[in-house]
């Protein structure tokens, strides 16, 4: 039976496959920062090729762009930004399992930065294991749950002699950290490329070691900075303090005025298309094994929890908006003293969104009120960075059936349904665009770091999700 | 006679005194940051080097140091910082005119960062003329009004035959940018090698082009750190959004109670020793020529002006106390987008203080109400980086005489007096432990961009002031 010899051959080759890992873990795919086009480019052209070896077909990189723009720049002078590159697609398909259902997996091969570097135990880009972990950026989001697709399907064709139970088409995108603009808009313009029934993705987590997961929501995102300008330039505060604006100070007044003390966001009209969860569901999430205490103390480690009162931290999490700052470029952030009133600021700030809510009309009513509230002797722009969908998956239908079963014979055990309080853009355009349901079917940790220092992926995760992919796949072309 | 002579000389070798100056200019001695730690000594032996060239006698380098102390690291380890070498200061003296007073004359090497860097219009350690300016990162403050003080000392010598006509004595420092803690600590426990009868200090500006300027009154400051913690380490704030305190936020939270929207501080008691300026002193600066609309326009720039209500732009900046952020590191500052909430983040927050306020009763209010708006779910900590005493300068004796003629020869026109915003702590340690007046003649512009990007020194007035300090020292000694 060509499953159990899938399922075999994936486990004499966990070696391999790990020491492969790592060697795509050790280029430092982030797509955020310019300086490192060259090594995004490099983990795409790895993928494809170990695409092409175990025997897929039509590999080839898909060239992605960002349109022509006019931007302002910091001198106040408008300026043309030439349409540029953005990072390839790596596409792959096989499809001759005729009259059988097509699976598109989905994935993502580039990483967050790595920053703050110091906090590493081992360095971000040399793959190390301890303790049965492997850590590196990029472990488990999403190198390493994208890997368990590619070990999959290579264990699949090496026990079906060259074939697969299904069609496959395969699909790894090199721009999800940065809102993916480049698959979205393939999938737009170019979607019956895509054509297939379901969607497979492996980039959420398990609720807790041991319990089999698929994640039937997501929430949604808008990415903004608040740019303030006060004086022409950088201002002595002994010179100008008592009478220069501080843009600095402009933005703590204007973000203190956007959550209140308990998290409540106050953008008027935010909360008007917030979906409750439904009775069944909350009765579910109330059912899953979590003590918020453990949960305080070893997973955030702050003195005490926030968000809103009388919430759970599921629903708060998963099916609440909520409002955070990233960071605050400008100024003086050096060692030591600089007493510089700066001329600007920026705060990053994202919300992320819930069902019904919609990134456009959630901009629109931010913006609005966050120019409402500018301070005296200031100008203040908002800028959408980029944004994504808040989704629902459907769980009826024989996908989520095939997909709950696998994992009961690896893990012995009823997968849970729960939701993501993370976006993943693309689920919404494959639902809008494709019109197919996407299981969720991910591997993580709760504590595996993402987007932090020390990221890692649990192994034997790692192993688990291949042999679940296997049994999946060999399911829905059962 | 010897102070035309003196003159004369100083009008001859004009050239060669800027010469020299951009020679100072292009050593990039920044205090604040140890990698310059090096720059920084060179431009002591620079100015040594040509004190004794001149003539000066007993040149010398004195070391500073900062003593043993605890700090507590990123990981909350308290750990032991072992004392350590600060920037050294120059003396030197000629001490034969008997029987006439002693003038200390007090200039700083140091200069402050010169970040934003791609904001210069020529690099900040490449000194620059253009339209009768010298472009660099401390042109004016203040490596360049102190080599006033050096080429007027030279030229006093050249005229003299290798005698002054008054006693002097001269101390540069090389921390005046981080808080001046070697110089102080050598003020209290060494004042006898510094026993004068005066200060000169030039560090400071004229009130307008062509108007002589006595500063008599300067802000003092408290420089500090607010440092929050949130999470134990940076999370994703798909995940934990909803849950986790966000530091920026309770960052934002805090200083937007610590200023209201007028500029007034909302310090619990912070104005109680505050001193109202005289009926005089304040008439004195309503006479100013002062254009509100212009300075708001040319030297602020920005669309409206800030600070308390009913008081004037004078009132503002040299009579009343002001709070300024000048900074928060943490968190994702690069271009693009992280979605991390930060386990911690830092605001770096001042306060000038006028009289009758002292720095560790306004440090004590701050700490203690900054301590009292802790938002839930963060820790926070409030450190004093350094702080200077705010002083008023008496008007009433020979020096300010002196002073007041001196420019009146050079400039044909009657003194101004002024306050000054910003702060000179020596200043307050002269009166304080030498028990010595200082006459604060600067000969800077308002729109000379100190501690901001293209610092300039009008070079009319660099060579006035050699003029004025020349006819300063013979009118002391006369």
């Amino acid at each position: 039976m060509t499953t159990t010899a899938a399922v075999a051959f994936a486990q004499e080759n966990q070696g391999r496959f790990v020491g492969e890992l790592k060697a795509l873990l050790r280029i430092p795919s982030v797509s955020t920062t310019p300086e490192h086009a060259g090594d995004v480019r490099r983990a795409a052209e790895f993928v494809a090729a170990e695409l092409t070896r175990i025997g897929m077909e039509n590999v080839r990189l898909i060239e992605t762009s960002t349109p022509e723009e006019v931007i302002v720049d910091d001198a106040g002078q408008a300026r043309m930004v030439p349409a540029r590159r953005g990072h390839p697609l790596v596409y792959a398909d096989w499809l001759h399992a005729a009259g059988k259902p097509t699976v598109l997996c989905y994935g993502h091969y580039d990483v967050q930065p790595a920053e703050p570097l110091d906090e590493w135990k081992s360095p971000p880009f040399e793959p190390t294991e301890r303790d049965g972990n492997l850590y590196a950026r990029g472990a488990v989001d999403d190198k390493g749950q994208m890997w368990m697709h590619v070990k999959a399907l290579e264990s699949l064709m090496a026990a079906g002699a060259g074939t697969l139970p299904v069609n496959v088409r395969v699909i790894v995108e090199g721009e999800e950290e940065v809102g993916g603009e480049g698959i979205a808009a393939f999938v737009r313009e170019h979607g019956e490329q895509l054509k297939a029934d379901v969607a497979l993705v492996s980039d959420t987590e398990m609720f807790a070691p041991e319990l089999p997961t698929l994640c039937v929501g997501l929430r949604g995102m808008i990415y903004t900075e608040i740019e303030v300008h006060g004086a022409r330039t950088d201002l002595h505060s002994g010179i100008y303090g008592g009478s220069a604006p501080n843009p600095f100070v402009a933005l703590a007044q204007v973000i203190a005025k956007l959550k209140d003390e308990d998290g409540r966001i106050l953008i008027p009209g935010f909360y008007d298309d917030v979906q409750k969860p439904s009775a069944d569901e909350l009765k579910a999430w109330r059912a899953l094994p979590f003590d918020e205490d453990h949960y305080r103390e070893s997973e955030v480690g702050s003195i005490a929890l926030t968000g809103e009162p009388g919430l759970s931290v599921q629903e708060r999490t998963w099916a609440r908006p909520t409002l955070e700052v990233h960071g605050m470029p400008g100024g003086f952030i050096g060692a030591g003293a600089k007493t510089v009133i700066p001329a600007k600021a920026v705060a990053k700030v994202s919300m992320r969104l819930v069902p019904d809510m919609t990134p456009a009309e959630s901009f629109a009513k931010y913006k609005s009120y966050v120019e409402s509230l500018t301070p005296k002797g200031v100008s203040l722009e908002v800028r959408l960075i980029h944004s994504g969908d808040p989704i629902i998956v459907s769980t009826d239908n024989e996908y989520v059936k095939a997909a709950t079963e696998a994992m009961r014979e690896v893990f012995g055990k009823e997968t849970v349904f729960v939701r993501g309080g993370g976006s993943i853009p693309i689920v919404g355009d494959f639902v809008r665009e494709l019109k197919i349901p996407t299981v969720l079917m991910g591997f993580g940790l709760p504590d595996d770091n993402l987007h932090a220092p020390n990221e890692k992926f649990h192994l034997v995760n790692f192993h688990r999700g291949i042999e679940s992919i296997v049994r999946f796949l060999s399911g829905v072309g059962a």
